[in-house]
């Protein structure tokens, strides 16, 4: 029986089946107008400024109570929006040189903001442009003496849109939203936050399939899998549900042996640490057993700013880590920023492939002050704790020897500034430019570890962008091409008695955990909630059994969808549950 | 002795030194006005363009007489802009509807119309949108009452500027000029192909360095290396002086033996063929001792027009080139496109990351319509010729089979219509995604050859845009992690019996004929004017001698620099001049 499915981005897990519910975004444009009275328009945008702040503000309050403070600060950052000094001298600008309409001149300098915060190559950032469009909706709504309206569900649906903006999302009368599909969307959008926070399951990024899914079709939605099935038979539907309940009672058993340590049937050890992207994480982390943290993003520190954070505020931000995860390893990821302009004091030309551009430790060489104050405040913190620094990016010997250079400059200035500095830090680099794990037998010599970061390294082997919705078949971890560069980045690293992370979506794949065992993966770096699962399932495997499955997927399988289908006959055969 | 130099890309070869002359492009810009009387503006506009279409056409004769026809085929282009319905329908939009002034109107269409172009990935038409900013700018002094100023030069100089526009480039008194030094551009810009034809030395994508490049400073431009040498001594001037008629002399000898085989001194043979992207050049080809095509692009067919070009319209084509390189073979690219909007009949979204996006096969795929009528074109064409269709941007081998199947049907589809096709064609594909040459022991089975395209597979495998002069340092074909791929690819098709060509820039670099020779390659496809300089290069090297310095810097090299200044080491040690 032929079954209907499509695939998109695996954004939060669980499965659930129902009626589609289709929901378009109402959006409001106005046309140039010009007016006499510019002093007028300015007091009408102030007024519909106002007005959004205690709407927003409420939000927020409604936010915090229905999925927690952490997603709530979504509307923390449409608050800073409202008044955001750029932003608003823009529009008075235009309003009072140009005698725009305050609704016109708020459209134009909000369009045109939200189409620089796109163009950063940072799934950060680009979900911040969503935000931005929402408030500037919100603001505009008022300017036009628009009221909101709420999306009523009167029974359980599959949610299904091309976008939902965060307003839309925390307003939702979630109760009767079953899953979420969406258009666009990455695994990193609001809709993917509040589905997680809510334990709802979600498929994003499914591009014009979207179209498909019409009002009432009955689907399934398997999260896990980022699989959406069309019109499935009884059959199919007791399989998934059969499916949705081994898996919670296996993240059950997770959960309850979550601090114990990930080793193998036959006693082989593996460290399984979190990806981090600010110090209350560190916290979670450690409840979700996290041995340390293999990737702390230090982005957070720099990026909607207008000028580079101090190296004591770093210091102090960075000693926080280290402190909560006192003896455990914590690995931090100099800033990896780049693409148009992330920030004033970071001024970089437009670039047609910001992927393919200045970032990472490319802009790190170019701006060295920025980046000697990220050394120090680095040093500093270090100081009686497990630091291990890396830098993104890295593609050649000469970007890591400049580097190495930056780092003993670094030290050399906190010796003449008498202050005391970690000594027995590592210094590592990530491998996500093909060209390093091809040369990860000469890199090897100079470093301390590597860490495979899978989803820009498949990006670049497959030459697809990873946000390209239309691509997401081709830019994939599990790609044999991908697969076979992590050997060589492992191999040759072991050759030199290094270490190897990785920190990309890849370590937290159940499906992966046999593959990253026989390849010999020392330290395996996940978002914290994954880490009990991920243990529970290195579990189940003899470290034969691994280097098995690895040596045969090596030398036959021919793309990612092999590699997954003979993962899972294999652990099947054994009764393992990848 | 310390001598300072910078790096661009070798736009031009020769050797030239004199003063520098900075020129600096006087830009035309308009505030927003709104006009009353649109009608009177629209008026005002068809003048306008009438004065532009007279100067242009001037121009164009002048270029024909000074540079050529092909490139004063350039301001052809330029008329064609002048006369672009969808453009001029924007424009009169913009002056009846929103009242703008003329000046402004066309301004704005016009910035609009190349941001389009620019974002695509195609230099051919990146350049186009300089085409278009050059007669915007021409229009606009004629709206303004401005005229043109001519660049007097009253003695030689290096001509060093961030652009130069063609209206620009073809009113130069070139005979000053003795070498061109630019910020922006690459090797395809009007400024490379100007002075490739007039035989000026040009380095292009210079950057920011250009700033360095003080007026009146004394440098030495070595068009080859992409080298300009700042304030350099005697010494340095008679070193690269004596180099320069070294090269003169080995180039003239080059061309008496053009028409001779390319095979070394122990009598091994490769062959030696053309990159073309017209009929036209194939005649050109063969007068530089063309052996076959190695590649014809087929864009120029199918960009820059309203629909797309039919299969008897694409068929005589293909048939004029296979026609005039008789029974020599001929590898024909199937279209290369992707990108934002190439064209009105190949609507695609907007991409962050146009290299990293829908092109080459993967739009083939989406656009079988389009690409079924080009391969029922191209074995229609092919009969009684040797025909090899060779696909670019493969990243995985269901893309590969899916190709096959296209070409199974237009097979099936010519039966059906009773039409004669080629049989015995090859299919290939291009090796230019890091994936292709790091699964190529399994594509081989399905190809009967593959052509390595190392501009791009470059760009992927050191993840850094090649059109993006920040990181022309980055992108170089001859980094080891480049030529390790490359080895791959060759060893893999040789063990399943398959040739590989190579149509990057690569192959017409004299100083990696030893290289490419150590590595196996069968087939060296490049711009057809640098066939008989690499004859003779190859004539000038042992086979094992070859093997010996591909060994070596397989082995050892850690860097595109050491690459090169070892095979230069090698070779002046053996008394060659590669």
């Amino acid at each position: 029986m032929a079954t209907r499915a499509m695939r998109g981005i695996a954004a939060s897990a669980g499965i659930a089946n129902g009626p589609v519910f289709r929901y378009a975004l109402p959006t409001l444009t106005v046309e140039l107008r010009q007016m006499e009275e510019s002093t007028q328009e300015w007091a009408r945008l102030n007024t519909a400024l106002e007005q959004a702040r205690t709407e927003v503000h409420m939000l927020f309050k409604q936010a915090r109570q229905s999925v927690g403070a952490a997603e709530a600060a979504i509307f923390e950052a449409h608050e800073l929006f409202l008044d955001d000094p750029e932003l608003l001298e823009m529009v008075q600008t235009s309003i009072e040189q140009k005698h725009y309409s305050a609704d016109y001149a708020w459209q134009n300098a909000t369009q045109s903001y939200a189409a620089q915060l796109r163009a950063i190559p940072d799934e950060y950032l680009a979900a911040r442009a969503v935000d931005l469009e929402d408030i500037a909706q919100r603001v505009l709504r008022r300017l036009q003496g628009q009221s909101e309206h709420d999306l009523l569900l009167t029974e359980p649906v599959i949610l299904v849109a091309t976008d939902l903006t965060p307003s839309e999302t925390v307003r939702l009368d979630t109760k009767n939203v079953r899953a979420f599909c969406t258009g666009v969307g990455s695994a990193t959008s609001h809709v993917a936050i509040l589905a997680r926070a809510l334990g709802i399951p979600a498929v994003t990024g499914l591009g014009k399939d979207l179209e498909q899914l019409q009002d009432g079709m009955q689907v399934l939605v398997d999260g896990a899998a980022g699989e959406v099935v069309l019109e499935p038979d009884q059959q199919v539907l007791d399989r998934y549900l059969l499916q949705a309940q081994k898996l919670a009672k296996q993240r059950e058993i997770a959960l309850a042996h979550a601090l114990e340590p990930a080793q193998t049937l036959d006693g082989l050890q593996v460290e399984l640490v979190a990806n981090i992207g600010s110090p209350e994480q560190a916290v979670e982390a450690l409840t979700y057993g996290a041995e340390g943290i293999g990737l702390l993003r230090t982005e957070f520190l720099f990026l909607e700013r207008a000028t580079p954070p101090t190296e004591e505020e770093q210091s102090a931000l960075y000693r926080q880590v280290l402190q909560t995860m006192e003896q455990r390893p914590v690995v931090v990821r100099t800033f990896d920023i780049g693409g148009d302009k992330p920030a004033a004091y970071l001024p970089m030309p437009d670039e047609m492939n910001p992927f393919l551009g200045v970032r990472g430790v490319r802009l790190a060489l170019q701006q060295r002050e920025v980046f000697q104050t990220q050394l120090c405040a680095l040093l500093r913190a270090g100081v009686g704790h497990h630091l291990k620094i890396m830098v993104p990016m890295v593609a050649s010997i000469e970007e890591l020897l400049a580097v190495r250079e930056q780092v003993q400059q670094a030290q050399a200035d906190l010796v003449a500034r008498n202050l005391p500095y970690a000594e027995n830090y590592e210094l590592g680099i990530m491998i996500e430019v093909p060209a390093a794990a091809l040369m990860a037998d000469l890199l090897a010599e100079h470093v301390d570890f590597f860490s495979i970061g899978t989803n820009d390294l498949a990006q670049y082997t497959l030459a697809a962008d990873r946000t390209n919705a239309s691509l997401a078949h081709l830019s994939d971890a599990l790609h044999p091409a991908v697969l076979r560069l992590i050997r060589m980045v492992i191999d040759a690293a072991h050759e030199h008695g290094k270490w190897v992370g990785l920190c990309g979506e890849l370590a937290s794949e159940p499906l992966a955990a046999p593959l990253l065992l026989g390849l010999g993966l020392d330290e395996w770096s996940m978002t914290a909630s994954a880490i009990p699962l991920i243990k529970q399932t290195i579990r189940n495997y003899h470290s034969a059994q691994a280097h098995e499955i690895t040596q045969h997927v090596l030398a036959s399988c021919r793309n990612a969808a092999e590699v997954r289908a003979y993962i899972r006959a294999m652990s099947e055969a054994v009764h393992v549950q990848p």
